[in-house]
């Protein structure tokens, strides 16, 4: 349900600024890598306990930058992201097997 | 609905594999850097259109990479990631008024 | 010559700063790609005459910063970056082999 | 002298397989940050000690490749990439200043 809400709130705040017209996928994977850099920014010289003490509320809204990109790439390209992530688990679940020797031998 | 099954499924597969353990926030921030440039070779020396012909495919698995990274993340640092977009919109409605200046003119 | 002297004013630059000590090649390498994403920030929704039309000089300073990184990584790595740009290129020609198919023929 | 000859030798690389039609700047800062990530691959779940000890020779590979690219855009933007730096290290100075209070006291 709130992925839906999402979805539609990302797509009318972008409709409301006419920002369409200028969303290319490339300049929106372009997007998503800058997002992802100002995430890691965070993170320059620091651990990862430093960085949460320091820059939670920064890193929260970085977080939730790159996924309104994803969203909104999503709905360029006309694919249903969430359907992609199960499809990836189950070809990841292929190449990266459970080990389950350790359970066998018990 | 579908975003809960997602994280469960995700978690599961992260779980199943004993990755929590190797998954510091730095990293992740790290992986999701990576997994946005994956996405971001499909378009280089390419028009968002000829990316689109050639990698459709991968374009849309290295999408579900980020997003799995993300839900990851999240569950590390114990944010709602669909929590997080909505107070983002709101922060930049704020930052990006509509121009409403046509309408008033009509 | 103008090499040595930029390896020596970065190297000398750092030093009086006490800043090796911060420098793991992690961080360094992270420096790296945020520098990388902050010079590709200024080709973001644009064409590349477009952005430099209105950013070359911010395109110049995000170059230099990337290539300060890098000497600086070199430098805790102990290894001669021209000497690897040198070796790259060999290995580059190997795997890209200049098509000579139609000087042959004529 | 050697940084003469690796711009020589960069351009006469991609000029040998006429590549420089495809070298728009825009490509060439996408191109600096995928060389960027991997590079930042190496050290992904890893420290600087780990990735070091199984990964130098392809870090070294990765900042070569970062190199070759930013000759590249220099080339194509008519810049002198050492001048930038030392011009960026005056600039940087006064941004970050030395802290010499501690030797006044003495």
């Amino acid at each position: 349900m709130k992925m839906n809400e999402i979805k539609q709130k990302v797509l009318a705040f972008r409709d409301e600024r006419e920002w369409k017209q200028y969303h290319n996928e490339k300049d929106l994977a372009i997007s998503i890598s800058l997002e992802a850099n100002e995430l890691l920014e965070n993170f320059q010289w620091k651990t990862s306990e430093e960085a949460i003490a320091v820059s939670k509320q920064n890193i929260k809204e970085e977080m939730a930058d790159i996924l309104i990109y994803l969203v909104q790439l999503a709905d360029k390209l006309e694919i249903d992201l969430e359907e992609e992530v199960l499809n990836k688990l189950v070809k990841n679940a292929i190449k990266y097997p459970v080990n389950r020797s350790e359970e066998k031998v018990k």
